[in-house]
């Protein structure tokens, strides 16, 4: 049945929302697609609810034609589950959590891993039921820092999440290739241009991880591309690690007295006073600069974690936030920040500006309560036999000639400072360059941990038990919403792609001739005999103007117009992405829009 | 795509699950349609999911048809909406209530009147915008004290509810019919028998109610109806009341030694010794029995209430939480017990066994801390002129011929006695018998109690401001799945009713015979060519003992068998309501599964 405006539950509003930050957000509460009910918490009217359900009918249809099955988890959940696997813990403030009558701890799940898993614990017992992958499309809770943008990042959103599970590693690479091959088929019917990024697992733990990115402006995620198809996450970037040099012929470190050189900007230019070198100047890229990082641990403690790094490379935070999970004993999201005065007070030997590799371990230069051994870490770049002028732990002294692999150790490799356009992709495809995006799905190979954590095992082909390999997978189905929106709209209104427009056709009855409306109302049936779905602004007493004007904010793709032309016998079709408009004839119309199809 | 059992995620239950109360609980666990993921809270399975959306579609496509619009709120919810209207407070332990992040207060919705009167004021200004009718099919939430029988009271469960806005009384009639229509309308396609009774508004307020209850042994709702038409929840019956007495030559009121007489049949036996009557012996109805109540308030607060009704009458805790709600002056669902020992201590006037009317009020009688006035309500069948024998207030005694309204009064009436079979009805349409069911919707006039405390006004004719009329519907799309399972099953499993079943056709290969197979596989493509839905039971090596088994058990209508048959050209086709099964010529079984829908 048509949508008619005199009765579709719906207000446009020609001015945008205060509380609207982006162009989807404003333009769909202007368009009445949708409502504030908290902050990240929206209602859908009539219009966005059409829409969403469209969206969720494509991912429904390519996960079914894939051969997963639908299921239905609730979004109340007891701890229990969560707590085996840690989850409860690790998500920090970020999830809701609640108590029922009887005191007992629940949650409101934002993602489903150990509830799927505890299910295929339930129902099967052997390799032959084996390969399975299960979604289910429904409401998640975060409770976000900062929500924003509207539906971009909210707090209650509908997500597809989907687990397979497999006996062996090679069942669960296909189970992620289908995934992946489904997802790229979702986001192409969307039309939502979207660019698989490696990625890096974080919380979710597992091996392999790509992110969906689709490109914008306004998105939150940095990623790096290069000509030759590279593409990762930012913190996914991987540096190419240079070879080991021959340190037997290097020269023994020279300690320097380097006062007033605590930056490093300060210390290459006294290294080219004191030090001047044969080759040309000392830049920033020779010297070694020893970060000391305070880390937030999801138990509540706060570890220090040295990092040396190539001078010339600001430190990422995200990256290291990323990446530094394999180095530390407890799992789950950290928060990592420069070490304040406190922290280095707490630590007497770190002599800020001044600080060394390996020394500022030895215990018996810090003080007595600093010398538990700190973790050290260093930078890819620092490869054996790589020759650095860094930090003597004294003050004001710098040692020149450190040689890595000969006066120095360290505990471990991270990816920490920032990746720079120019930077060599990782597989030999060229430069980076850098883009912004928003992540509309995330695919993990995540492997056995949530089946060893909730002991999912099956007997496999000789009888033996197993435990299962799995892998998660979502695409945010509010946000791809949103997505559409933001990269579908003109200064106008919304434009949104055929395959989720909330109607086909918007027919605007203009003037006030009752055989306008008479014909108008033809049409419309017409258009819906012909299997179309159709907005009839049959309106009696509103102006041309404004039809027209809540025509384009309503972003149906083709706009007929019956009006004044009609006398002659001709309706206008306008495309509402190209803006052209044809006279047509009023018999000829209803084939007129089935042939632009 | 036909449900295959090689791959259909699903594991049937030979045995009756230990925590399972009723036999819909039972097989929808058995069968494979439903998990528990805690106490009233559950998880869909492919099965199940299909049947669930199958009854939302219906629920959905008779919405629309009778014009009401869907949208979609959220289940997180603020607090202040509900602080308005008080059920923040009156929902007392039935609601899950939790905070975000930053400390402030939410709920999961368990209705959603308060969003939908500010969605309503947020968008609509004019009686021209008006009729509205807007609904949602989603999640709901209330935290159960005893979360029971499986999906029949759940804590986290679907729920289709509607609101109707009009602009004055007829125009809210309108809208009420117009649901209560299209509920009839979808009970009936869903094939579930329901029964619209009488109801009380309860906590939700306004001024007509009725719930739709579908008969059944097992519902936790008791109801009565006549052979004349007359439905009523016990709650909502009301009594007939007697026209009043003339008591001017009534004689005086006579107090009367009646030791060792605290209970009524006691009494009676007493008052026939001391003062026998001409017309015959006196009863336990010619007593007045005064009660005295403890009401917790949801303010936490204890109100002690006295009610005096015939001694021949239980008292009926659930009538008087149902109906004392006008006489508080607090809103909300109220707890009523009886009185304690210590509530009696504490209002020292009150003598238990000899209590009586109006001299219980009297100041005088009171200890000084009782000396508050208490509300006194009585019976409707006590009017004025009726003639008891009561308490004295006097330990011992009794008074005889009290005369109502010449010897006492009362602060209002209550139907607060038991409902018994063989009582006339309201409407005069015939003795009264008892029946239970469960509440499959209930729809309310609600009248202008939201709008009121929300403030949704809207201009209408005359340009002034006038407060919006409302009803709210709703029906328990999740207990419609688990009542059509109690309602339809049989010892060997689930019988679905074809409009909600999983699948049409059952089809299952018996045999080794790789021509089985075959003939199995193409009459489920033909099945399907034909628009039919099929589970395919293509288990390889399952005996036939099982394929039937859960054939039965799963509760498709239709179950073709593919087996020995084969060889003479004929497949067996069973009515699995009926359990008739007969051998149709392969070539004709499509089109007789045809011909019997």
């Amino acid at each position: 049945m048509a949508l008619r405006l005199s009765t579709l539950f719906l207000r446009t509003l020609r001015e945008d929302p205060v509380d609207a930050e982006v162009d989807s957000h404003k333009l769909l509460l202007r368009a009445g697609y949708i409502r504030r009910a908290a902050p990240g918490i929206y209602t859908w009217l009539p219009l966005g609810l059409r829409v969403l359900r469209k969206v969720e009918a494509i991912v429904r249809e390519e996960m079914d034609a894939m051969g997963a099955q639908e299921v239905h988890f609730p979004a109340l959940l007891p701890k229990e589950p969560y707590e085996i696997t840690n989850r409860w813990l690790e998500y920090g403030d970020g999830i809701f959590r609640l108590q029922d009558r009887k005191g007992a701890d629940y949650l409101l799940a934002p993602t489903h891993e150990e509830m799927f898993t505890l299910l295929v614990k339930d129902l099967y017992s052997s390799y032959k039921d084996l390969p399975l992958s299960i979604y289910q499309i429904q409401n998640k809770y975060r409770d976000e820092a900062r929500p924003r943008a509207g539906l971009l990042r909210g707090r209650e959103f509908i997500m597809k999440d989907s687990y397979s599970f497999d006996i062996d590693d090679a069942g669960l690479d296909a189970s992620y290739m289908a995934h992946r091959g489904a997802y790229l088929r979702i986001f192409e019917r969307l039309g939502l241009e979207v660019i698989p990024v490696a990625a890096t697992a974080g919380a979710m733990g597992g091996s392999k991880s790509e992110e969906f990115l689709h490109p914008m402006a306004i998105g939150e995620d940095t990623f790096v591309r290069s000509a030759g198809g590279y593409a990762a996450n930012v913190e996914a970037v991987t540096t190419v690690v240079p070879d080991d040099i021959d340190f037997s012929n290097a020269p023994a470190a020279v300690v320097r007295d380097t006062p007033d050189t605590p930056t490093i900007e300060t210390l290459v230019a006294a290294a080219n006073e004191l030090a001047p070198r044969a080759e040309g100047p000392w830049t920033a890229a020779d010297t070694l600069k020893n970060v000391v990082l305070a880390i937030d641990l999801p138990t509540g403690e706060r570890q220090i974690v040295i990092i040396g790094v190539p001078g010339d490379r600001a430190v990422d935070f995200k990256r290291i936030e990323a990446n530094i999970g394999a180095h530390l004993s407890v799992g789950g999201e950290v928060g990592v920040e420069a070490a304040s005065e406190a922290d280095l007070k707490k630590h007497g030997g770190l002599i800020k500006g001044y600080m060394g590799p390996g020394l500022s371990l030895d215990a018996a230069v810090l003080g007595a309560e600093a010398s538990t051994k700190l973790l050290y870490l260093v930078d890819p770049r620092v490869v054996s036999g790589t020759s650095w002028i860094t930090g003597a732990n004294i003050d004001g002294k710098h040692v020149f000639g450190l040689v890595a692999g000969r006066d120095f150790t360290w505990d471990g490799t991270i990816e920490a400072v920032e990746v720079r356009e120019g930077d060599p992709a990782p597989d030999g495809s060229g430069p980076l360059e850098a883009a912004r995006g928003i992540e509309m799905g995330h695919i993990f190979a995540l492997g056995r941990k949530y089946a060893d954590a909730l002991g999912l095992k099956v007997l496999d082909r000789n009888g033996k038990l197993a435990t299962v390999t799995m892998g998660s997978y979502g695409i945010g189905v509010t946000r791809a919403v949103a997505a559409l929106a933001e990269s579908n709209h003109d200064d106008k209104g919304l434009v949104w792609p055929a395959a989720v427009a909330p109607a086909h056709v918007h027919v605007v009855a203009v003037g006030r001739g009752e055989e306008i409306f008479e014909a108008a109302a033809q049409l419309t049936a017409d258009l819906e005999e012909a299997g179309l779905e159709v907005i009839y602004d049959d309106r009696p007493k509103v102006s041309p103007g404004v039809k027209f004007g809540d025509a384009e904010l309503l972003g149906v793709p083709t706009i007929l117009a019956v009006g004044r032309g009609l006398v002659d016998g001709v309706v206008e079709i306008k495309n509402r992405a190209t803006g052209v408009a044809v006279d047509v004839p009023v018999a000829e119309a209803v084939q007129y829009i089935l042939d632009q199809r």
